[in-house]
């Protein structure tokens, strides 16, 4: 038996994508180009930008696209940093390592930086950001769902603050800042992405966490914000992102989006439920790492006393069993999690944090599965110490 | 009928190539994962890597994944910049926007910048770029092969001249520099790209010129060279690039590489001349641009007086025949082409520019079909005058 938890670091890939892009695989042309071949692969992107726009309620020219939800977010950061080449930037200690990175060096750039602290579940307060806004704040990035621990940030309500806020601006300072970015990797299969709804300057998600391909990612940019590339040449994306359509994963990404079903996912919450409950109940010294609340439906994240988890996943991996560390993108870190560290794991549950991670493909028998399976393998690791 | 000879700005992916993307697919694991749907992804990827090292006569370890050819371009020469903060930069008026615009940005950041003219036929002068070497050059970047007209630039005189030049400094300076780059995207199917025989730090090619995917490029970094990272974030390919690595675009490129068959692609020096000797004998006022030696066997560039090349791409379209206009990347800019201008070309030629680029899949009756019609096409427009 193969359960597969670990959605949160790549989805499987829907077969109907699968097939949307081997179509358009075939499309050769260069969309740049000035002939009928290009111009069929340039029509069908488009027509993809304008359905991407549409979910999350843009405009067509809105919609940026790039090779990862990574790059989404370092041109976000550098793009509005090379536009005013100076200031202060608000994020927060949970941030993706595609945040946390571009501000570090921004910070070695003359940038001041100020990282909000988030509280035991892994929230951060709005109007602890508002209260950190200068004169010269620029930039404030917070992102939509934590991919550890799966906290969903009252993005929303910080958009309706900061909008309140810039309100009170004399009408000159309005266009410079603060802009509002948000990292909705983890949030796009399940939350509202509506830009206006949330009143997000920039959105970032990507293909490879909605089972469409990886490869692509997507940077909105509101509407007369110009920003910088971050990657220089042809005039491609408007000037805001140079290199080649991917045409395929473009429409694959289309695909995905056209195929997310919010009903669908509704099963996920009893799931989610269910396996922690049970976990708390079955296994002893194991804690919940984020919130019982305001949770994105797909995250488990649990740290076990005692033991490593990179001992518990080999384990789990023999059974069939595939889970996470925690993030991909760190998982050959030897530093404990920024994110448990932030929320205030204590010291003997840092190295035991296993992330699962549920799909659409999951189910209950999967579940009951790894609540048989796991208490053993736990017990066995526990014995071996 | 239906003739693509746009080959220059993006192959057709070759079925096996796509055959193999949708198997690999299905690896649904994050490769950075530590569980076994990660571990198999990651398995492929390396072994990819490797086979595409071997390509170059590299180690795995000098591979940097990147998604294009601009991005690797980008990637080392903003690289190189952060590395030395300042400096003086070599490069050439004919490289591709790719190089030319992050050049440019560094201009404006203080690095000091000379552009190499070339000749008539966009040749490069090896010890004109030698002669403009001072103390702190720190990178020199120039292209294998010319994407509009097709030169092939004296890459090996060049890196053998530079490692002459290397060899006589004082020890403790060798690894400062001058680096040497080398964006060899239009060279990769037809040309030697042994990057110890060429004596290059950093070479740049890409899939969509190979009959590979889109989105995916490769950046060569000779080994102990350490660059920062474009895109910041997770620890991916060794620190030098951050974002999911995109599995089934990286086992779509190896497998595009190992159909490259140099045997084959010697049909078309033979199809090359029978077409400009044709073209040059039935069409009155027309110019080939770029040289009759050492030009890349799949591109033709002719200008005709009298016409834009807009009107007769149109008209070419309308037979079937897809063609461009000199370089997809620049292909709406109202400008004349700067390799066009850097190679002297006189003003009544500038506009009507259309570059012809064959393919593996190009046959001596497409070129019999082209010039059948093109000639009737150019007369048509230019009656229309």
């Amino acid at each position: 038996m193969t359960v597969y938890l670990d959605n949160a670091a790549a989805t499987p890939i829907d077969n109907r994508v699968k097939k949307e892009m081997s179509r358009s695989m075939d499309l050769c042309g260069n969309p740049s180009s000035f002939n009928d071949g290009g111009r069929a692969a340039r029509v069908q992107t488009e027509q993809a930008r304008a359905q991407i726009a549409r979910f999350i309620n843009a405009r067509p020219e809105e919609i940026v696209f790039t090779s990862s939800g990574s790059e989404a977010n370092n041109t976000a950061i550098f793009g509005v940093a090379d536009k005013f080449r100076s200031g202060h930037i608000i994020s927060t200690a949970i941030e993706h390592p595609s945040v946390l990175e571009p501000i570090g060096k921004l910070a070695g750039e003359g940038f001041k930086i100020d990282l909000v602290s988030v509280d035991a579940e892994g929230f951060v307060n709005p109007r602890n950001i508002l209260n950190l806004i200068k004169k010269d704040t620029v930039l404030i990035s917070v992102m939509y769902a934590n991919n550890e621990i799966g906290t969903i940030e009252p993005i929303r309500e910080i958009g309706k603050l900061l909008k309140e806020y810039r309100s009170k601006l004399p009408l000159s300072a309005r266009n410079r800042g603060p802009l509002f970015h948000v990292d909705a990797c983890q949030a796009t299969e399940y939350l509202n992405m509506n830009v206006h709804e949330l009143g997000v300057d920039f959105l970032t998600f990507n293909g490879s966490k909605i089972y469409g391909p990886k490869g692509i990612g997507v940077l909105y940019v509101k509407r007369d914000l110009e920003i910088k590339p971050l990657i220089l040449g042809g005039n491609q994306e408007r000037g805001r992102r140079a290199g080649t359509e991917n045409t395929a994963a473009i429409l694959g990404l289309a695909k995905a989006i056209s195929l997310i079903n919010k009903k669908e996912n509704k099963k996920l919450p009893k799931l989610q439920d269910y396996f922690i409950s049970n976990i708390l109940k079955k296994i002893s010294d194991v804690r919940l790492n984020g919130p019982k609340k305001n949770r994105l439906p797909n995250n488990i994240n649990i740290s076990i006393f005692g033991v490593g988890n990179e001992e518990i996943l080999l384990q789990l991996d023999k059974h069939g069993i595939h889970a996470g560390s925690g993030s991909a993108c760190t998982s050959h870190a030897v530093e404990p999690s920024h994110v448990l560290k932030a929320i205030g794991v204590p010291k003997k549950y840092l190295n035991g944090a296993i992330r699962f991670s549920l799909g659409r493909q999951t189910i209950k028998k999967d579940i009951d599965y790894v609540l048989k399976v796991l208490p053993k393998v736990i017990e066995k690791c526990r014995s071996l110490r």
